[in-house]
């Protein structure tokens, strides 16, 4: 995803001052040759981030690598305490205060001390929040809300493979499940924001998650690995929320290792109420790529908001950026 | 559209203290009534704005007559200097700023003066603006916005139908809109309020407008008449802009008299550029019904407005309201 983001940045003039991996096969080489573009841009990937952090005077780190919380809690604490903007694509920190309330109170106050913000996006603010509780704030009555996305975890690091069992046995998944041990932020913490996003309150919540299984051995890129037939290729991972106020809103996202030629990214909702209920369909929206572009368009975003951890209800829409980034931060 | 939007209002907790009309077969009669609910709700329609305004301390106006600035001018400025806010169906209002700019600068300033605000919303403001802003919001180069919306002339009052040359020769509205004298702000208005949520500006348009003939005769029940086949049926309005920046934003809205039975508005978007090409299409969707219920979500905002003539981009988007509106009003 860095490598994904790294030239949209550039294209809209942001000036790239460091580059933080852990991967033996980036660390050391330019940024520019890491992220596939025919020029070096006179930034080494390193693997020290306090390092970097320290030498680097940077207004923003835009931090890809987990999807909860608690694994990036040190991640943000570093780059907060540096002074350094953090916006990030951990899916739980899109709306993290129903499911890590602690450690969000306390990134917030760390942020809050070092006068810097900490925002999560990706796909999620625009296609399962913004524009979803745009189409109910076109409605009178909303009585339920019910989504269904299809993304491909190919498009994805190593990282999200393991956290969604790929290549391991269904039972195992199943156990994990069944444990409790198992949690996606990806469906659940996009409800919370749309619940919020909605003037909703959550009250109860169950989870559904069915593994896919590869019915022939399917090639995974992102973990450089075959998945054999009857191992998991993916999963089905269903929420369904009701509020204190009474409409429901539910998610059924499918992420998997893409393995037939037609397979897209689909994107579509259904919002029933009154006057009458509205179905929001998005063809040809691919799940990475627009999670780049709107994190890139999200940039003056953080840097205009408020010290403290800034979840999108607080933020205004995510807006095209036809200028460079820098014109549209109030410096 | 008044008796559309009245159960919607009190609905949601609004007390209704007025109501102003000019049909002979509306004024006289008991508000409920006029808007078909089961009782009376103790508001007389009268016929004489300025008694209406002067007997009740309304907070908000909801206007709903014509399609210009022009032609609503001397009603906002009565609300207005009654010290009433304004919120307005009205097609130009969502954003005249290019097309009448002297008469929207005279109308922020006596709204400045009486503290209140005027703002013109219905269903350009979510689903032709706010939405579709809403994808180039993930996207980080626009080449072109392309929308086609369909909606029946008949859902509207018949002062629509009468602007839009129904039950005319075609040669006539063809005349008209080749001598320049015939303008419809649905299409153009919203494409300048489209622009500026895209934070460009326009710089040439062209406008296409082609009449829709009736093939056969059709009744239409807001005219109270049938349109003979060889008489305009409805038009198709398309408008391209090109803005300063580069990127072009069309708009083609057919708006007509429906004569099928499978006929039933369509709202689809084409958002071109990178990362991909974006489509957000509304399946279900009512132009009008919808339109009654944005103008209900929309009271609170107006009234949180600053004074002056404000136009959609200077407010948040349009929310889903759960609760009476008065709860998300700053009194």
């Amino acid at each position: 995803m860095g490598a994904l983001i790294t030239p949209m940045l550039l294209h809209k003039g942001v000036e790239i001052v460091g580059a933080i991996a852990r991967s033996p096969t980036k660390v050391g080489r330019d940024l520019g040759d890491v992220a596939g573009l025919d020029r070096e841009i006179g930034v080494i990937v390193e693997d020290d981030p306090a390092a970097v952090l320290a030498s680097c005077s940077a207004d923003i780190a835009i931090v890809s690598v987990g999807s909860l919380v608690g694994a990036m809690y040190e991640h943000f604490r570093r780059c907060l305490e540096h002074g350094v903007n953090v916006l990030t694509i951990e899916e739980e920190s899109l709306y993290p205060w129903l499911t890590s309330p602690a450690q969000s109170a306390e990134l917030d106050e760390i942020a809050k001390l070092n006068g810097v913000t900490l925002t999560g996006s990706g796909i999620q603010d625009v296609y399962w929040v913004q524009l979803v509780s745009g189409v109910a704030g076109s409605m009178l009555e909303v009585e339920s809300v019910e989504g269904r996305a299809q993304w491909n975890i190919d498009d994805f690091g190593p990282e999200v493979a393991q956290e969604f069992y790929i290549g391991r046995m269904p039972e195992e998944l199943e156990q994990a499940v069944e444990n409790d041990s198992w949690y996606s932020p990806t469906v659940m913490n996009t409800l919370h924001a749309l619940v919020a996003a909605l003037g909703l309150t959550v009250e109860t919540s169950d989870v559904r998650v069915t593994p896919i299984v590869a019915t022939a051995d399917v090639r995974s890129a992102t973990l450089a690995a075959t998945v054999p037939a009857g191992r998991v290729l993916g999963l089905v991972d269903e929420v369904r929320l009701v509020t204190r106020e009474g409409p429901s809103v539910e998610f059924q996202m499918s992420g998997r290792v893409y393995d037939q030629p037609t397979d897209v990214d689909t994107n579509d909702w259904l919002v029933r109420g009154a006057p009458a209920p509205v179905r929001l369909e998005n063809v040809g929206y691919s799940t990475r790529a627009l999670t780049g572009s709107i994190i890139t368009n999200r940039v003056p975003d953080v840097l205009n908001a408020q010290p403290g951890f800034v979840t999108i209800d607080k933020l205004p829409p995510s807006r095209y950026r036809p200028l460079p980034l820098a014109h549209y931060v109030r410096w």
